[in-house]
């Protein structure tokens, strides 16, 4: 199997190790330790390009928007302005963090079902691109804020079209039972549209929609183009108003393992750009500016995962257990979603895998699995072990689980290697536990037992 | 509904609020802000000593041992030493955390699956009271060090009786299939004891097991009581030695919905303690030492969240959403195991539930959602929301997802409100993010789109 079928700069070098964007794997674990999360920088730009460049080509009033709660910290931030993409930020630490990176402003589109009204001066203070609204009571803290600030809130408004989308199928559902946005069918969307038009202080830019995540049928899409495209006809009917602005969302699947399909990106964006064109036409309708927000698909396989391996340990009859010292607190999406990964020993890269193995993780928890059933050369403490496709998702949802402290994020371009996220120590972990006064106040009771 | 049948110091006060250990959680929330972990020191402190005391009563020749994994901090380890209990860690964190508490070493028992040689090293040096041996790597490292740093190793084996608790009911397996400790059935675990008995510098205490989580079932606990006391006749009968001490483990169960039993204490000590004894007897063996491992009986329903409820949406014919701020990011069980919780209207305690909601929380993925259809007062932005028996696995399990800074825990206590753990701030956010060289090194290319 080796490298078969992986996107990025993988290859195995003279060593026999595993080789990421011109680093050897090995070294990185040796040099910053593991549990390491190493992102490949040379891919992100890649994909980022790729995605930019194609949609651009077929499409040239777009905008690829990297979704930043796939993976967001300051220099992620840094790479994405570089490479001429939007960003969306879904919190006000994620806004903080764009901003702190110097992210153009203009470029950052806030999503968000439940934002705050500190979250929204923020981003009016910040004079940020769009304001994805998602709610009635959005719309009017930010009528609100806008007006006592005296400045304008750039809107998009979030709508659920009605599709659903799943990975070999799609369905259309009458059923829009979602936290999200303003539901089509029911009628809501285009009723929160004539109020926000209403609205002094917000300026109506256009619409969004999000159909869902790691999506391999890409009709879905089409789907979710012809009813939005729809809907702009529906709005200038009812209203008279030609909304400039079409954001597409995200969803874009990646490859985990050898058995997951890879979407085509041209055919994906031929699929999306056809349809706008095609129903523009058919409606009358001005081109509108096609916007689109991928994240997983940008750093999703551009990252690894290094472990090392520590207890290997055989249950006579039954499975060989090999332990890694990460698991759960550093790659949650195993227990949320069942997911799957493929592997490899980065120092071992060359060895025939010869035995099956389960590989877990070390929480306290036996649900702290990282791979059943794989396929591995014969291991032994030390090895390093590296687990692919965690570029998303990944330290975005890591936690202190067991306090365990969070890894470092390298990031590798080129042959070079320097830390993007530092990794916790032990004193960050108790660095914001105080003892209430009750407690301070007098000597621990030694009990003796 | 009302309070009826949650444990702990909950009650309305005067102003219609619901108050928690003499404190009232719209006040809390108002100092404080939200999300706000509470946690009521006075309920941990009964049941920490009802679990005590009513063991000790049943059976002086015993321990309690808190799960820390549950909920760990300075000011609960405090909490915990004072109150006589021994203390579990599941991690170097976990154990760094109870040593700046001052917690007595010697009461510390060291878990995992998968420590590393630092970890040892680490519990050596504090001469920690019990290493949880789970494998064989751990037993040759522990020795290794332990001869190096001229000391000795104490130690209990963990292992695995073949014994696997659900809700309803209990299965015994030959399949023991676990990344934990060694079988019993299999012949791993004497064959484990063996070697441990071999070695200079590990002195074997005894044995343990844990049979699952959440545990409502107490016949699962009188068949785990009858394997490992027959292992440790088995033990005797095979090498001639006597084991003095056998540790049962946690996975009593807490009540999070009114549809949850709650086990009665008095019958699982009732139910462990006769069947030890019982087979001591039959076996001629004289009485080991009790240890038992309670982590979310202790804190579970201690603790409840406040949210401050944001928007409130209708999907006409369909549901209404009401969302919080918080929400996968401080309470993961949803999603990871589809829990169910209670909730009140903490600022609308005295009045009745009118309408049927799903409380939806803020991060940017649809499946965080806390609370499927709930019957609440009518609820409008503003609002305090408490969802109760979230103290154990939730501050532990919490995140940074969406690059939410985590909640503040506060402790209350007869009236009095503090602080145990700062609420994070943006600047936290990136306190460990760094540019990598080459990109500190240029100034960010603002791209013209």
């Amino acid at each position: 199997m080796g490298l078969d079928g992986l996107d990025g700069n993988l290859r195995i070098n003279k060593a026999g190790h595993l080789e990421i964007a011109g680093c050897d794997a090995v070294e990185l674990a040796r040099i910053y330790g593991t549990p390491l999360y190493v992102m490949d920088e040379d891919n992100i730009r890649e994909r980022a390009g790729r995605f930019r460049d194609g949609l651009l080509k077929a499409y040239p009033d777009s905008q690829v928007i990297y979704a930043g709660k796939a993976f967001s910290n300051l220099a992620m931030c840094r790479i994405v302005a570089e490479e001429g993409l939007g960003l969306d930020v879904a919190s006000g630490g994620e806004l903080y963090t764009a901003l702190m990176a110097d992210f153009p402003p203009e470029r950052i589109y806030f999503h968000g079902n439940n934002k705050t009204p500190e979250e929204l001066e923020m981003g009016l203070r910040a004079k940020i691109g769009r304001f994805m609204v998602d709610n009635f009571h959005e719309l009017e803290m930010l009528e609100e804020l806008a007006r006592k600030m005296r400045t304008k809130a750039h809107i998009m408004l979030r709508t659920t079209p009605g599709v659903e989308a799943h990975t070999h199928e799609y369905i259309r559902t009458g059923q829009l039972d979602s936290k999200f946005g303003f539901g089509i069918p029911s009628g809501q969307a285009i009723k929160a549209l004539e109020r926000a038009f209403s609205k002094g202080h917000i300026v109506v830019h256009g619409v969004h929609c999000h159909i869902g995540s790691q999506i391999f049928e890409l009709e879905s899409y089409r789907v979710a183009c012809e009813i939005m495209m729809d809907f702009l006809k529906e709005v200038r009917d009812k209203t008279g108003r030609i909304l400039e602005e079409l954001n597409l969302g995200g969803g874009l699947g990646i490859r985990y393992t050898e058995n997951d399909p890879r979407p085509s990106l041209d055919e994906y964006i031929a699929i999306i750009t056809g349809t706008i064109k095609a129903k523009a036409k058919e409606h009358g309708l001005p081109l509108p500016k096609v916007l689109v927000e991928p994240g997983r698909y940008i750093v999703g396989e551009a990252g690894i995962t290094l472990y090392t391996i520590g207890s290997v340990k055989e249950v006579p009859g039954v499975r060989k257990y090999v332990a890694v010292d990460g698991g759960y607190t550093d790659n949650p999406r195993v227990a949320l979603y069942r997911a799957r990964y493929r592997a490899m020993v980065a120092n071992k890269a060359t060895e025939e895998p010869v035995e099956v193995v389960s590989i877990a993780g070390r929480s306290c928890e036996s649900g702290d699995m990282l791979i059943w059933d794989i396929k591995l050369p014969r291991v032994e403490p030390g090895d390093i072990l590296a687990v692919f496709s965690t570029g998303a998702y990944h330290y975005a949802m890591s936690s202190n689980y067991n306090r365990f402290p969070r890894p470092a994020v390298v990031f590798v371009s080129k042959g070079r290697a320097d830390i993007a996220v530092e990794r916790e120590t032990y004193e960050d972990l108790i660095s914001k536990d105080r003892l209430p006064a009750w407690l301070a106040s007098k000597a621990t009771a030694k009990v003796a037992l």
